[in-house]
Parts: C-alpha cells; structure tokens; sequence
C-alpha cells in the first residue's frame, strides 16, 4: 500500500484561495491485499483487493457508493502462461489503463491528466452521466464494477492487450450501474510503448452511447521520456477531447515531471464549443528511497469561453454565469508539497 | 479469505431473464484476520473478525447498518481445554450452524438452502420482522450482535454444543436489535453428524416470540454424504418450515452436488397456507487445488399457490397480484459459473 | 491491534436499568496497519492507520463520518533522530494525550476520564459545538484531521513536546471542519511525567474560539502510581472544568485501579454554574497473558443542580426539565466485566 499525504495552495482567479491538506498527490494512498498461487502446467489464480485511503481524514474507499471498501480493485482471476488471464470483479478500465501510462503524474495531483475529468465543467461527461452521485459512479472512466476481462498473456514479443465486458445488471447509469464493452490493445519495448484503448457505455443517461477512446506513444530517449496521447469522450453531439503532452527527466536523486494538457470541447452550440482550457504543470520527485519521496508540484489551468475548470482544494467554482461565484474563463493557480510512503 | 465471483443467468417465469456478476456463490468472498495465543494450563485467548467482500463491485461488511465492516463475525474468547470457551461480540446463530452444515451448497449461490430465507416471501419471518432493513438485520437466521456464548469443550467422545445469549440493549428490532436466546447440540463421529439447534428472538416485531427450530443428519457412504434436515419458523399463527434432502457426491477432481428443498408455509388462511415452493439444484466443483475451484450450478424455484419466491439476481418479483410484476404460482429458473480462490 | 468486549449494567436513578454489550472497556478495540522505513542518517519515514472496531456489533471506524475506516489515526511521517518528526493526517490532539496518560483507565469504559465528554451536558462543549454529528466530530477533543504536526526528538534529556496546526479548508465546524492550533510539552523520567498541553479551535459554532487546556502530573512510588490533572473545555462564558485524581496499585498478577474525577461548570447564569458533576470509579485488571486480561470495573456518577451525566449504556436521559426522562441531579450506577485481548 502507499501514505501519501501533502499540502495544497489553490488560488481560484478573482474568487480567492485556500489551502488544503489532500491525499494522494504523488501516488494514491491505499491498501492492498492481494496474492497468487501456482496451479502447476504454467496455471495460476490469484485475487486482488485495493481500497483507496484518504491519508488526510482517515477515510477508506468510495464515497458514493458507501461501504465500496475495495474501491480501486477487486477481482479474482485465473490465467495461463500461453492463454492469457480471465478475471471477474470490480477493475480499471482500459482507456484508463494506456492513458495514466503516458502521463508522468500518474492522473493525481494538481497537475495530472485527469484535470479536465470533471461532470460539471465536461459537456461530454455531464452530458452522459449528469449530476448524481450513482451516476457519476457509474462513469467508467476510471473503473467499473460487474467486469468480465481478458488479458493476453506476456511473451507475445511486447504486445498487451484486453478485452472487457461489464454487466448492468438491468440497472441503469442513475442507480449506478455500467453496460460496457472495450479493449486496450499495445506494444512496448525497446524504450517505446505505444497503446490504444476505447471503452463504450450502453446505458448512460439519455439513451447514446458514450464513447471513451484514447490512443497514445511514450519514447525513453535516456535522458528524458517523452509522451504525445489524446484522450476523447464523445456523447451524442458533445465531445472532450485531452491532447497530453509530457515530459519526465532524471535530475539528481528523483526527477523533474512537465506536462501540457488541453482540452478541447464541441457541443452543439458555438458557445459550448468555445469551452476550452489547457493546464501548464512541473513537478519534482525527490527519492528519498525507493519506498519513499519527497514532492513539489506547480501547475495553472486557463479557460477560454465560459469553461469553468480548476485545480480541486480551492474555492468552490461554478460555471453558471448567474452564480455568485462564476468562474468562466478564469485561472486556477496552484502548488502543493507533500511526502509519500510505499508500504 | 476468500474470493469467489461468477456469472448467474436467472429466468423469473414471464418477467424475463437477466444476467449479471455475483460474489459468494460457492463460498462467501471475504476477510478474515483473526488469532489465538496459548495462556498456558490448556487456558488460549482468541479473536476472529470476519469481513463479507461483494467480488463484484468492491463492496465490503453489511449494507445495514452502514459501517458494520465485520458483519459476519466479531468476536474474543477465552477457552479452556477442559471446560469450554467462553465468547462474546457478534456471531453466527446456533441455527444456522446446523442448517449450513447439512447443506453441500452451504447455504450460498443459487440453490443454497437458505433460498427460502426471504423477508417478503416467507410469511413467519416477514411478519416477525417487517420491511425495515434495521429489523431484517436484527433477524436473527443468520448472525446476530451482542452475543455472550459458551462453547462445550472438545474431546466429549464426539458431542459438541453450545449456548447463547443476545442482548437487545433496550432497543427493538425494528432499531436492530435482538434479545435472543438459544441452543445446539450434535454428536459427529464415524461418518455421521446429528445435530439440533434452537434460537428464539423475544422482541421481534409485533410482540410474540420467534422461534427458530433446526435438526438434521448427515452420514458419508463413502460414494456420497446424504444429509436430511428440517428448519423451522414460527411466529405466532404463521410457521415456514424448510426440508431439504441432499448429496455430495465426489467425482473426479472435485463433486456433484444434489439438493431439493421444500418450504411449507401455514398462515391465518387456507391462502396463505397455500403459498408453498420447492427447490431442485445441482452443480459441480471442480478442484483447481485446495484452494482454488471452477464451479456450475443449476436450479429450478417452484412456487404454488400465491408464494413468489425466486432465485436472487433475476427481474425483480412482487408478490403482491395488484404489481406488474406480480410472480405467484411462477418458476424460477438459474445457473451460474464462477471461480473460488482461497487465501 | 486489540479485540475486548465486556457485559455493563447501568442504574440510571429514577429511570431504571439497562444491561448491553460494549466494546473497548479496558482498551480499545482496533485494528492497526503501521509500519516503519529506516532512510539512513538518522531519517526514518513512517505510516499508521488506525481503525476503531465496536467488537459486540463488529462495526468498524467512526459511525460518523460515514466511510471514516481510519478514524483514530492515519498518518505518514519523516523523522530525524536529531531533528524531530513531522506528521501529516488525522491524529490525536495533544491534549488528549496528556489527559490520559494521567488516567488509569485510559478515559474508557465506565470511570474512564471522558466521563463528563459530552455535548448535551457539558456546557462549553454543547455550546462550542452543538447538536449536528457532523459538528460533534469536528470537536478536537481527541481526534482532529488534516493536521500538520512537529514532534520534538527523544534524547533531550526526558523532555517531550509537539506542535500542530489543523486547516479547516474553508469549512464550518458543523460541517466537521476544524481549524486548530496547539502544543503539548512534557518532562518524564526518575518515575515522574508531567505534561501540559492546549488546542484552539478557531471555526468553532458561533464565532469565538473554543479552547481545550491540560495540565498533569503522575508519579510512580512505587506501591502505586498516583495522578493529579486538570482539563479545562473554555467557550465564551461558558467553561467546563475535569478535575481528576487517580491511583494505579499493582496487586497479584494485575492492578488496582482507583478514580476520582470532578467537573466544575460556570455559564453565564447561577443555575448553569451549578450543573457540577463526580464521578469514583475504581477497578481490578486480572492479566491472563501480557496480551491477555479479565477486567472489572465499578462506578458512580453523582450530579448536582440539573446536571444530567450518566454512564453509557443506560436507559436514555434527559437534560431538560420538560423531558419524561429528566435526570437532573440524580445518580448513575455501574458496572463491567469484559475481556480484553492484544494482537
């Protein structure tokens, strides 16, 4: 498992600032049981259960749905060396799976990948999963329960890949229940690891299928790895698409962490269209060993039109221009400090 | 632990089918941390905490009550070699450690013996115990909080027993609470186990008493265990009686399983005493390693008269002939195939 | 961690009696997770995840917030030997620490010096933080999240201390926000430990600051160990004083424990500063291993004017004078017997 706890500066543009004590900057704090036997004819089953911690209050798992201890993972699987892994339970998807590898912070902190995963500010999010807790939940562009996977195996020459089913169960996205389908389909080796990935929702809000595809390549040049991936979600005639461009360089005893991500949205108004932002963040990692680090992260997210995305920990913001506190088109500025600990 | 997750196909007469993930079908998933330390004099303390993991979607201990993480037992006990142990905290009912014992599905997955232990079907515990959540967890079928139990010690020629008591801290069932006492004796040895067990809950619903009554046997042929037993549940005028006749049948790397249940119910009227069901089932596990099994099951619910009893996971039933969806006098059909891996 | 569950009665005067089943009497029921990383040159990092267990229902964490697993302590740490510690998370407040390192029983079960820790009858605190759970647990009179801490290093010659800051994030106390400052500095060695100690909360309900200030001293004659401490709850007008004197006497193969605790109140009218309470408590602690013990504990709350403290686990009382159940000036009576074991 990891501790990983740290301090937030937030300065929401006109609206103020406020500091923070938050979670899982660096990696997510959490807890892990997980293990594995040996069958015997190159079989094994193993299980796996992973519950986020948050580091700051004590809370353990989900918080919509409560009692979701195991909210990160929880599955149990059986694979073979030459057939590949069958798993049932609650996991990542697989959009997830390629984009969180191209992204040198992991989608966490004031500066990560996810930035622009908001179900207020994202047409396309709000639009397929609305404002309900269960809903939003049931958005997996994170993780989904009720999955029936299949992973290659290794020694396929660097190739990896999955496919997946998740059940509803005759629920719907409101009550927080997932029909889905996708794959993940890659290459790595040799310094380069390239990935592609689409998960499609039948049963969101509204009726369309929600559609989360990302596709990406990440190069270790020695000095530096460098990684390009777009990240799109598309819900009827609304879509989010995050360009991420990222850099991680060795630098003393850990490394310096940049990244540029965009977000470009449409809608089906010029309006809605016009809601842009992209996020300029830095970071280092200093090692203290290679269970535990010290971190400082910096990042600024800017909005065009009225988009009304920003760094969480500040001010609340809102994007309904009758709101007292209006956000469209402002800056989130932050930074935050923190230490992490592999347990 | 334990963490067992399969896919159960179940089709409910006119409503229509539907398939979803389910955890705990041949053995329950979970979390179990428990310990035992030798005080000398043959004296040892103990404690055993034991937590329910739904596989599925991560869930984990009770829904009701909310943060009852150790739902399926909580306890510490002092024991002696010679006379006993004493335990107290939250544990299994007598009752049902009978019941599950004469059950080769243990009471779990779609022909489980408990698949007539329902709140809105069986008309003794509905009436007993309602529609609130707080009092169907104070039900006690099942486990039972503030419990103060005394165990015989082993090495009695074969006899094992106890006695419990459970406190209902001036609280009603209806607030979850339980003030219960109880029994069970058995004798096992040579191949055959006997044992009866009794439980009575004092403030249940409505004022009378609950009383629930268990007695079976099982003996192992060596070709298979049969196994006969009887539960019982009575409130006032309204008693659901269950009796099952099964086998275990060892094949291959692993065995079949035989089950029929049958529930006959007696209400106030002729009606409601014509609400019976009965339960075929069948199933194979096949053994992986000790640890580690493939299983199928397969079962078929009879209801007569106006009973609406029906396997879990399938469309939603009413027995109420005013709802849509109203399911007396229909069948339920179900099979499931899932992965158990121990640890 | 610790697993011990005990049987009280309790005599509410007029109001009649209650027996139930509590956790946590004579220590704690809990689970632990911790664990500790030498970094080299003196540095160490460190994590703690702490989890209430209620052994009688199996319950785990805080009931509010909901999903707090790790309510007694989450933290992660980097500790120098010569430097001192700093700790981020949900801790301790210093003052608890010193208040019960005075207390024999450890502030639990039913003489325990939280005895007059209570919202509806101890002024300063009902006042400070009102009626709202979620303002209840905000109350920094034993735990506090987001906290920032430095702890002094061992090895300045016996002296002991800690400094800590909690943000409240732009939230309210009834929200369960906390926005705190304080320290706590102590001597100990040659059988000596005196300890002092203050926490302020800023964001209290009501706008003025609400402070919590300890001070102690135990010393160890050798047939006993005796304690003197003072702990003062100030809000405004209104102030709740703990004053509490105790002994612990090693006797057999366990210890004596002895309690006499009193609470001075003073409101802002003659009636409210008479609402003065005390409690004698005294117990025997019978030590089956160094990890396993039997406990008995017996004792007595005596109010004055309308004061309305009783021991838990009684028959519900009321502070007010309209109420059925108005306890104003009479007497609680209890006992327990329980079994605690460490693991």
């Amino acid at each position: 498992g990891t501790m990983d706890v740290g301090v937030r500066h937030v300065k929401n543009g006109s609206l103020g600032s406020n500091t923070s004590e938050i979670s899982g900057n660096n990696t997510t704090s959490k807890l892990i049981i997980r293990g594995n036997e040996e069958l015997g004819n190159g079989l094994s089953a193993g299980f796996y259960l992973d519950a986020t911690i948050l580091g700051d209050t004590g809370q353990a798992g989900a918080a919509t749905p409560a009692g979701q201890l195991w909210d990160r993972r929880s599955t149990v699987s059986v694979a073979s060396k030459t057939l590949g892994e069958l798993r049932l339970g609650r996991d990542w998807v697989p959009t997830h799976l390629v984009w969180t590898s191209m992204d040198p912070f992991s989608t966490l902190g004031i500066a990560g990948a996810n930035s622009f995963r908001n179900f207020a500010a994202s047409r396309a999010l709000g639009q397929a999963f609305g404002a309900l807790p269960d809903a939003q939940q049931a958005n997996p562009t994170l993780r989904v329960s009720n999955a029936i996977e299949y992973f290659l195996p290794s020694g396929l020459g660097g190739f990896y890949g999955q496919l997946v089913v998740t059940l509803d169960e005759r629920g719907t996205t409101a009550a927080g229940s997932t029909k889905g389908r996708g794959f993940r389909l890659g290459w790595a080796g040799k310094g380069l690891d390239v990935g592609a990935a689409q998960f499609t929702t039948s049963n969101a809000t509204g009726g369309e299928n929600f559609k989360d595809q990302v596709y990406g390549a990440g190069y270790d040049f020695g000095f530096a790895r460098l990684s390009l991936a777009q990240r799109r979600w598309v819900f009827g005639p609304d879509r989010s698409v995050n360009t991420l461009l990222a850099a991680q360089i060795p630098a003393g005893p850990g490394f310096v962490k940049l990244t540029y991500l965009r977000l470009d949205q449409k809608g089906a108004t010029a309006a809605q269209s016009a809601n842009d932002a992209h996020l300029i963040g830095a970071g280092y990692v200093y090692n203290l060993s290679k269970r535990t680090a010290l971190y400082a992260h910096a990042s600024r997210i800017s909005n065009d039109g009225a988009a009304s995305f920003a760094v969480a920990g500040g001010p609340a913001v809102s994007g309904n221009p009758a709101a007292a506190n209006y956000f469209g088109g402002q800056r989130s500025t932050a930074y935050e400090l923190g230490l992490r600990h592999d347990f």
